[in-house]
């Protein structure tokens, strides 16, 4: 999609997700009354793959609870600015919010563990740690004493290492670069001597168009696509350690969740849950369909960082990530239960998955 | 678990889904009556992450219906034996089953795509080729032709290259295997010279116990420890080229599915989805908690099959899997369809979460 209609999406005003739902389903006791639920995302409401599946979530619960339980989506901006939905949802100014867990690290630094760590955990380990490995369980303590009850959303598959202007090609190239990279990525590049700005979706554009900045990260192939990037520098990076299997979050404000019946929770459960699986896959066919066109339309020209660069920025994760598991007793459990998922995921990943798309690429005849 | 229990679990009785649930759900008139739905699966009820998955979906059929549709699990050999389970919803003997696409070549050669193609696509590759790049629709039309409408279920990961009683170390040593190995990963190795056997669940063990087979593969190290063959001999091998994103699947009948209402339909379409996403986590989740059993416990010896058996066996794939394409026309379009996805999906898992997974494996400090 264009760059435009994105941003301006940002600015349309609420959609209510019943329009075409709850047409034969015929208004279940669930609870007494018609709930309306607010439903704030940190994403414009037509984000390709982000306010699209916020809005997907919002009218499936509508409709399997019979439109007892109407949510109505709000997009970043509209009813609360885009970083303001923790709060919101949290003092019950909002019901439900759409984001990604790291955008709170400002909160605590341990819900960076909830969405993704540089080095750390694919998509799809993430979720089974989360779910199967204590990873939930310790998130449900920590967003309690938020007032929320979490639920992970889909993984956008291994993100991109970004793009620059000009490409670098040792590490000491870092230095003095205008970098936009959130997150824990970001301290990660401080350490190198990069200047990290952290800009809001709508600036990342102009800025490195303009040099204001020297390199920027987004997202991947589909939506580093849409936005355009591919028109300002060719030099596109890989990979993106700092995000390896980024996975976005639901949350509900916990007294609401508490007083839901079983059913409603089980719908609001397997919405998401759904979700997780329908959007991870329609990342991997929008990253490759975009790669696709970005290499052969655009002729963008990928840069692996070298490995003696891969090595430092790995020492210096390792470093940042300890830092932040040392940083207080609960920070300490959830750093702990994660480094021992990762230590094992990488002896099984070597073995399964990863030994067998290592395999996939000899050289034999196929298709 | 115990394979004794596991294999024991085929004899026991068919277990109403409902037991726990559809308490506070007051009975939404979703449509006229109380529908009896049969679930056969080609599994025991128990079986680890597969009886357990379909009995959870059946509960939750249940539970979101308001027990409107009442479904009752049947392991493989209760209602109709394993492999039944497609001509039953077929004729409308039972309205549902739980199995994987490729135990229908017989059928169709063509089914084989929706299941698991040797060096073919990863688990999320598969979901995503299906959802978001027109493997559905086709799987739709083949299906059609059966009386059947079709849900790809949870991916088990890519499984395990087998069990050997004595390792083998060159192409030539295939020569005389017996080799218990179902689909077209074992005509790949028929062309080796291998004699495949495709044994029922309940007698790989005591075949590879008694040299009865010389090998043996069943899934990944979740039910290859559950079964025990740790006991029979140490030689485990991986890549498991033949299986690399094993889904399963749900059929349902035709008729039935088209006389749903939306809101039935999709009662199933995301209880089917949900479960892909959390089945699919816990296949990774035990996975990786049973290798480090069968490692370090029960000192198993991981042998990779060297690179230039890997090719071999990748140029005889290749041909297999080509000439299952040229066997009709749909399958010619599924083939084409499938090897478009591939091609692609391989540039970019390269770039994305492959180039990440080796990345992490560079010598730096972490954790």
């Amino acid at each position: 999609m264009k760059r435009r209609a994105f941003v301006k999406g940002a600015a349309t005003a609420g959609v209510a997700a019943t329009a075409a739902a709850a047409s034969s389903f015929p208004a279940p006791a669930i609870s007494q009354g018609r709930k309306q639920w607010k439903l704030a995302m940190s994403w414009p409401l037509n984000a390709p793959g982000l306010g699209t599946s916020g809005q997907r979530v919002a009218k499936r619960i509508t409709q399997l609870s019979g439109g007892k339980i109407d949510v109505k989506v709000y997009g970043g901006g509209e009813l609360v600015p885009a970083f303001g939905v923790f709060d919101a949802v949290s003092a019950g100014d909002a019901d439900m919010y759409m984001s990604a867990e790291y955008y709170w690290q400002g909160k605590h630094k341990a819900f960076n563990f909830f969405t993704a760590v540089p080095y750390g955990l694919t998509g799809l380990e993430t979720h089974a740690w989360m779910k199967y490995a204590g990873g939930q369980e310790l998130w449900d303590e920590l967003s309690a004493d938020f007032g929320l009850k979490g639920f992970l959303g889909a993984s956008t598959g291994t993100q991109m290492g970004g793009w620059y202007r000009k490409p670098i090609e040792k590490l000491d190239d870092f230095k003095g670069l205008k970098f936009r990279m959130p997150g824990i990525g970001g301290e990660v590049l401080r350490e190198l001597g990069v200047t990290v700005v952290n800009l809001p979706v709508a600036e990342i554009y102009p800025s490195l168009a303009s040099g204001a900045i020297d390199a920027a990260e987004w997202v991947g192939p589909w939506h580093d696509l849409a936005f355009g990037f591919y028109k300002i520098t060719k030099h596109y990076f890989y990979p993106g350690f700092h995000e390896p299997g980024t996975c976005g979050s639901f949350a509900i404000n916990k007294k609401l969740w508490d007083s839901l019946t079983k059913d409603e929770q089980l719908i609001v459960t397997m919405a998401i849950e759904a979700e997780a699986q329908i959007q991870g896959a329609e990342f991997n066919a929008r990253n490759l369909g975009s790669l696709n066109v970005l290499l052969n339309k655009h002729k963008v020209q990928m840069h692996r960082y070298p490995d003696d660069m891969l090595i430092e920025i790995g020492n210096i994760a390792g470093q940042v990530v300890s830092d932040i598991g040392n940083s207080s007793p609960i920070a300490k459990r959830v750093y702990d239960s994660f480094i021992d998922y990762r230590k094992q995921a990488i002896t099984w990943a070597k073995i399964g998955e990863q030994g067998f798309m290592n395999a996939r690429l000899l050289p034999f005849k196929y298709g």
